[in-house]
């Protein structure tokens, strides 16, 4: 399988797409006729390079290439993953379709961003309709996982397989639907809720804030991080699922929702909701906004993820298979990574615990590194620090790359002395450094006590290493 | 105003009434004939116990009284704040009533956690309407914000500004409806995707985990912070709303949702669903359920709360009100909270960069207290740390209450040294030691400079204070 993936159609979408693939490493080739499409697809790919690395506590991979082509068959040749992102309408999609296949390798996988129409639609007279699927993404595609993969009957199961092995490959999560529907699963929940906030709006019931703080201030925050059925079978108690709908079933039958109905967009409505939605949100452009929801966005999830939960829980998945191993040197490269928005305060500036932080995560590479992993951890024993003197030598900001390298500078019995320093990936200027004190503790006894040989022996080896070097 | 609520009706939702004004410092009278009450409200409480003061920066006010009462005459007598949490039957609430408004004060409030009854339909029959409205809050009680505030045209309107008051005293945010409808707004919504995924698990598109998954993976961590309105504003683009409408608005005549039928509730459609939510979850108790949702809102919330927005500033805008003021002592008092538990890693133990950020957030207390406070830095001055020394003496875990201690040991010039005790709150045990020096700078140069008179003044008279002492 070629790295290669080809993104027909820019635009916010488009361009969401293309930076996943080129941030995890893949070379990206895009066609989008419009004359614009090289600006949108960088002011993407702007928000993406700043936000997408700050997800993971460890590099990603070496940018691929992005290259602008002049037509479909150019973009397609010889690309594993082809996704179409053209705009809702079935005639110029069957006809993208048409030139893809004209051109594309046979056991390539073609998606599309639709969320408009089914498979069985997209497929309608294409040469072979086995390569096709939705492969449906949220925005912002860069930092959303979620992808609703929807074969049809004549979609190919391996076409599936492989197309969603890819799109792990770059962090996402495919979601497969066990049959085609309109709208697939999410946008047809957005869409009750969006048809009942019309009417709330509508019979002046709430404003757009009042309903967006209803949501993001109860419910949203429970389903952000365990959806709708598990949050109701909390609600059920012990007895569970069954319980909660025999309590709640039977407000199925009550006038609890006017869905029944749609509103009509009158242009009274819409400029309603419109200047509704100016008095909320009107004094942030829509960059601060996306700005704002991305800088959230990356704090919740990576909450999420110390919580190894959720969301959260993909992104250490991933991580896993992106992080490297170190390597024997002197000094070792203990961390590369990008400073996360969640790491800084009212200075400005990285807080002072995250260089404490970022040094104790290189402390945990060297623990590695001797045999001190998370299997030695679960297995009773540990190295835990008793020591730390940290020099703050620059300001480190929101967005910077660093790493770390480190000097065992003592490896003998109990003890594990570490120097670290913290470098600007860009310069090379040193940040901070701190030298570090660890003792090898059993974690059962939560005392000290002697490492077992092989990781003795270990440590003594690299403190040899690095006191030669 | 007394600071007396009473409880009426205990469960989870009654103790989670209870738990938000007792851990507010709140006296609480408790009034349920269920024997299993004391029971029931105390496991809700050990639970709010937990994750409430973990959501703060500082130490939450000593908790108030509780009290079970053995009749709501006794629950209500002289209390300001009143809230009914009885079963959803309109005869069993009017009897409630009777009872409360035949005791209570004339200025008391009286709140009910109904969903499914108006406020109009409440009053019926009640010897003072105006004191009468609907104040319906969301399970974590003691975690979620949000109470829906509705009011009939006969609820007073100087009681609902005084409930609000008292709601917000506590933590709460009252969201007023306009005008009362029948589901109030969030469940509304939540009751329309409920009766969309119903048909999803009901026509085999997804399984209730797909569900959750396409929930939480995607729209649900945009709605956690923005809401529906502000996201899809965003999705408008620079043109917003209006365009957003124009686009995505005929979407609305097409075939994306199955509201206009509701499903029965069939004993097959409710096996299949709680079958599937036993695959899903069934793994795990409520009670772990429930500690895996809170570990998950603390986190989150309190990511949001880094970031200053959604949720997150609802509760900075509460620890404003909560935190002490610092008094000049030897040593200072700079530190008094609960260890939360997006603060502990792989070892199960506090991170040592967490220790660095209790220190620094202690150090913030001490430049408070000599005149660098927040308008001093926004006014372009600030100390930063140039070196930090930490020996770490004890584990520290998430849920213990520590406080810090704070000596500066030498306050000339630009510099400004301290050292800090951090110890358990509850045998005095020192955990940590810091010996912090930080150096006066320009916000402006990002170099160092001496601070003006009052504040070197007042570094000066500190450390004199603390050398002596």
């Amino acid at each position: 399988m070629t790295k290669t993936a080809a993104i027909i159609g820019g635009g916010v979408i488009g361009g969401g797409w293309a930076a996943r693939f080129l941030l995890n490493g893949w070379d990206v080739r895009v066609y989008d006729p419009d004359e614009e499409a090289e600006r949108k697809i960088g002011e993407v790919l702007d928000n993406a390079r700043r936000a997408l690395p700050m997800l993971y506590d460890c590099a990603m991979p070496p940018e691929g290439t992005l290259t602008f082509c002049g037509s479909i068959a150019q973009a397609v040749d010889g690309a594993a993953f082809i996704q179409e992102s053209v705009p809702e309408r079935l005639d110029i999609k069957h006809a993208v379709f048409a030139e893809i296949q004209a051109a594309c390798d046979p056991e390539a996988v073609i998606g599309s961003s639709t969320s408009g129409y089914k498979p069985s639609e997209l497929q309608q007279g294409a040469r072979d309709p086995g390569q096709i699927m939705v492969a449906h993404p949220f925005n912002p595609v860069y930092l959303l996982p979620l992808i609703e993969v929807v074969p049809s009957a004549e979609t190919a199961q391996a076409a599936v397989a492989r197309a969603s092995h890819m799109m792990a490959e770059v962090g996402l999560h495919p979601l497969r639907l066990h049959r085609e529907i309109d709208a697939h699963i999410a946008d047809r929940l957005m869409e009750a809720v969006w048809r009942e906030g019309l009417w709330l709006v509508h019979d002046d019931v709430a404003t757009t804030e009042e309903i967006d703080n209803a949501i993001r201030y109860g419910f949203g925050l429970r389903w952000g991080q365990m959806g709708l059925f598990e949050t109701f079978r909390i609600a059920g108690g012990e007895a569970g699922m069954r319980h909660f709908i025999g309590q709640f079933g039977p407000a199925l039958k009550w006038p609890w929702t006017k869905l029944m109905d749609v509103p009509d967009l009158t242009d009274d409505l819409v400029e309603k909701i419109a200047s509704q939605s100016d008095a909320q949100s009107g004094h942030l452009s829509i960059r601060a906004l996306e700005r704002k929801r991305d800088n959230n966005l990356i704090a919740m999830m990576r909450a999420l993820k110390q919580q190894g939960n959720a969301a959260g829980r993909l992104i250490l998945e991933h991580q896993k298979r992106l992080a490297p191993q170190s390597v024997e040197a002197a000094p070792l490269v203990t961390q590369a990574r990008v400073i996360p928005v969640d790491w800084t305060d009212m200075n400005g500036h990285m807080n002072e615990g995250r260089y404490g932080q970022i040094f104790s995560d290189a402390a945990e590479v060297v623990m590695a590194h001797v045999g001190a992993d998370d299997d030695y951890v679960a297995s009773g024993m540990s190295y835990f620090t008793v020591e730390t003197d940290i020099k703050y030598l620059a300001e480190t900001h929101a967005g910077e790359r660093v790493e770390v390298v480190t000097w065992v500078t003592e490896g003998r019995g109990k003890k594990l002395r570490c120097f670290h320093e913290m470098r600007r990936a860009t310069d090379g200027e040193v940040m901070a450094t701190c030298d570090q004190l660890m003792l090898h503790v059993s974690l059962e006894t939560r005392r000290t006590c002697e490492p077992p040989a092989p990781v003795l022996d270990r440590v003594a080896a690299l403190a040899k290493l690095h006191q030669e070097a």
